[in-house]
Formats: structure tokens, C-alpha cells, sequence
């Protein structure tokens, strides 16, 4: 089996981190050789949320031919957000949550979107249909990516899938005070205003 | 709620017309008003199978702007094998079995597509997952269309999945020799030959 890179858009946020992690754990599952990387390094929310639940920063990459020709994509499908090297890769899956916009394939392949707030409610209800635990930490992730993309469930593009992802992913994650520990992350992507206030 | 047509690609086969009516049905109890028609006159073989089963043959549209803007495709992605008026239309679903190609969008929407051997088998997972019961004789019509596509599941593209799916298609349908059935149905798709057999 080959292995696959499965890695979020440039400049990633933090869906497209926890999306990554969680899709490559959920295809090992399926038997598939996966590990979650990163296009670019991760911003200071993205680092709060991995500190917070104790999962190591993935491994950056800029392009996916000298490891491996099979990559699987999370949180984005357009080619100009992808790995410099796209082109030249065989795309097995596709998880996302926004438009389509000039992805084609040669042959085909699994692509799961939906018009949720957050890639991770996507994969949420994925893990759920394949009867997969989520584990606690992975839980976590996806959680924070909700209240990151929604802005904890304030943006128009939230839905009530997001809604019920997000509490059912607490509930896994052993957060009982969502509002708290959103506003803390949120606070943490904008690095000096969370200085300032603790100073 | 705005009315939504449902249908598949242009000269349509078993599994475009099969497809259409299965996801229009599911999509019924998920709140949407869907109809499934048809891009063209059905085939021999589709007819025989709609025949089979007590199915009314699909209304056959043109374009889609008189009566609505808003559509589900199935079987297909391509624009040019699609609605002749697709580029005026918003996409809200898209379940697929092939490439994607010159498939673009303005929003997100719901797009799942499988490397499988028949859209069909696509739709019967969706049903599995929701927990929503195939009616008989769409069951037969999706069992109909696996058979179509895979050649009763001797094209390489047949999956483990496809097999599965039309056993449990076939149980659903009261269809007991699956084969039987299938050989029958394929004559019928080959007029001359079926003929000249039972003559
Ligand atoms: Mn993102
Ligand atoms: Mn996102
Ligand atoms: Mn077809
Ligand atoms: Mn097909």
C-alpha cells in the first residue's frame, strides 16, 4: 500500500490542520497508509489548540513527489491552494466544505462535500456513519476547528450540523464550558490582544 | 421550498435513470421537493426494467429554467452531459461515480462521489447511513442499474462494495437469482438478439 499525505490548504488555519489529522486517522481505520501534514507552519491559534490537547505540530511539506505520488485533501479543492506540486498527484480523496472550483481528476475518486460551516462537521458525521470512535484528542481538534471557522457558531455559514458536531465533539473532548474555552482559543489567534489582556 | 429536478446524464442508461429516482426519493424524506426526470427517452433495457418493477418511465425536460433553478445530479458531472441550461442552474447535489471534469461551482454544495462501479451503489450507502428504508421497487431499479454497469459484476470496475450492494438490493427487491434476472435484462437491452432468441 502506498503511503498518502493528507494535508489541509496553504497558509492553514486551524480546520485545515485538525481536518488532516482527522481524516488521515479516520482512513487508517480503513486500512489506508496515512500521515497528516502541513503545507505551511501553523498560526498561534492552530498551535493554542494542538498545545491544549496535546498533539505535536505535523510535519511541514512543500511538495508530495519525493515521498509519495497519492495525497488526500481536506478543507480546500482548488489546485492554486494545494501542494506546489498537485499536478503531477493522484488524488484519492476529497473532504471539504466550499465551493468547487477547478479541481478535475483523471479517474475517479471519494469526494465528500458538504455546505456546513466547517470541514471538520463533514468528517465529524463521517466518523459517525463508519461507526468509528472519535478518539479524545482528535475530538478536541475538530471541535476548535468549528469554533474557529464559525466563530463559535456566529458566522452566517453555520449550520445546525455544525451545531450538534460541536457539542457532541465537547462532549468527547471532556470541554464542558464550550463559550470559555472558544473565546480562550479565539483570543490566542490574536496574539497581542491575548497579551494585553493577561498583562 | 423551491422545486428541485433530479436527474441523470444526457441518452441516458439504467443507472442514470435508476439514480435519479433513488436520490429524489431519499432526498423527499430529507425535506426537498424532488422530482427525477429524464434528459432523453429511456433505453430498451431501462424500459424493461421499469417495466419489471411498475415504475412509470421519467418526464423527459430540455432545460430546467421554465419550471426551476435549482437541481440535483446524478451519474454525471460534466456540464456537457448534462442539462442544456446547466450553466444558468445552481447545483445542491451531485452523487457520482465518475472523474470530476469541468465540474465548477459558485457556492459549496453537497457533492459525493465513490470510485464504484454504479452510482446506484453510492446511493445505497447514503439510504444505509441515514437509516432510511429502500421501497421495493427501488431497490429493484438500483439492483437494476449495478447489474447494468458492472455487467453483473464482471466489469473491472466492480467493487466488494457493488457486490454487496446488490445482494442486499436484491434481497429488498424479492429478486432471488440475481443472475437470471440479469441475463434477461441485458437481452432486453440488446433488442435484435433478445428477440431472436425467444423467436
Ligand atoms: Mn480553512
Ligand atoms: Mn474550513
Ligand atoms: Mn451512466
Ligand atoms: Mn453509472
Amino acid at each position: 500500500m502506498t503511503k498518502e499525505l493528507v494535508f489541509g490548504h496553504k497558509n492553514p488555519d486551524t480546520d485545515a490542520i485538525a481536518a488532516a489529522i482527522a481524516l488521515a486517522y479516520l482512513e487508517k481505520q480503513d486500512g489506508y497508509d496515512t500521515e497528516a501534514v502541513a503545507l505551511g507552519p501553523v498560526n498561534p491559534e492552530t498551535k493554542f489548540v494542538l498545545d491544549y490537547f496535546g498533539v505535536k505540530v505535523p510535519r511541514i511539506v512543500e511538495n508530495a513527489e519525493p515521498e509519495t505520488d497519492k495525497v488526500m485533501l481536506v478543507d480546500h479543492n482548488e489546485p492554486q491552494q494545494s501542494i506546489n506540486d498537485i499536478a503531477n498527484l493522484t488524488v484519492t480523496h476529497v473532504v471539504d466544505h466550499h465551493r468547487i472550483n477547478g479541481f478535475n481528476t483523471a479517474k475517479p475518486l471519494y469526494f465528500r462535500a458538504a455546505p456546513y460551516g466547517c470541514c471538520s462537521t463533514v468528517i465529524t458525521q463521517m466518523y459517525s456513519e463508519e461507526g468509528i470512535d472519535i478518539p479524545k484528542e482528535i475530538a478536541g481538534l475538530m471541535m476548535s476547528a468549528i469554533i474557529s471557522d464559525t466563530l463559535l457558531l456566529k458566522s452566517p455559514t453555520t449550520t445546525d450540523v455544525d451545531r450538534d458536531a460541536l457539542q457532541a465533539l465537547a462532549d468527547i473532548a471532556g470541554v464542558d464550558n464550550i463559550e470559555d474555552y472558544g473565546v480562550k482559543m479565539l483570543k490566542a489567534g490574536t496574539n497581542v490582544d491575548a497579551k494585553s489582556d493577561k498583562e
